[in-house]
């Protein structure tokens, strides 16, 4: 996996009662459609503490790649969707992934 | 990489100004310290709005495996030295992946 320029994206978001599942595979749907087109990694994760909490986090090649997925009318889709699904405003943060290791690839260096 | 039950962390800490890459290297060392018992992968992020500021993921096969590097001496070591390094508390969530995909590895299931 290439260390250089790597954007990273990372979100919380809280669900409606009983729409969490719904938000994840809104996400999911969301992260499939821009999968081409240079995102490298992403996980989403569920809070133990919360039932209704996810967080986020996306590994692109670049901040460029993902300004374009976010145009592409079929992640815009998915994104249209989820405000409606969240119980409060979602928390997100940008920025470049500095280290990034995976016992898939190569060494971390 | 396995979908089931991977153990997933999450936290934010920013760094007392110009300690952000003693932070990073703390946190790395830890991280390879623990890096044969079960963490899958991981990525530290530095924020763009805030130059003092980072955020960690890291996707473990399970709890049991998190708890227990947490508990080995060289990855308590370097867990001892960062609240110095800090300006302020960190925030930290824990959960388990619900998705995880990338391009390095088999596609998402």
């Amino acid at each position: 996996m290439p260390s250089e320029n790597m954007f990273s994206v990372y979100g919380r978001m809280t669900a409606l009662p009983g729409q969490r599942d719904e938000l994840i595979a809104v996400l999911r749907d969301g992260l499939h459609a821009s999968g081409d087109g240079g995102l490298l990694a992403y996980s989403i994760n569920a809070l133990f503490d919360d039932p209704d909490t996810i967080w986020l986090t996306q590994l692109w090649t670049g901040k460029e790649a993902h300004e374009a997925a976010t145009r592409s009318e079929r992640v815009a889709a998915a994104s249209r969707r989820i405000p409606s699904l969240l119980a409060e405003q979602p928390v997100g943060f940008y920025g470049h992934a500095v280290h990034v290791g995976s016992q898939n690839s190569t060494p971390p260096h």
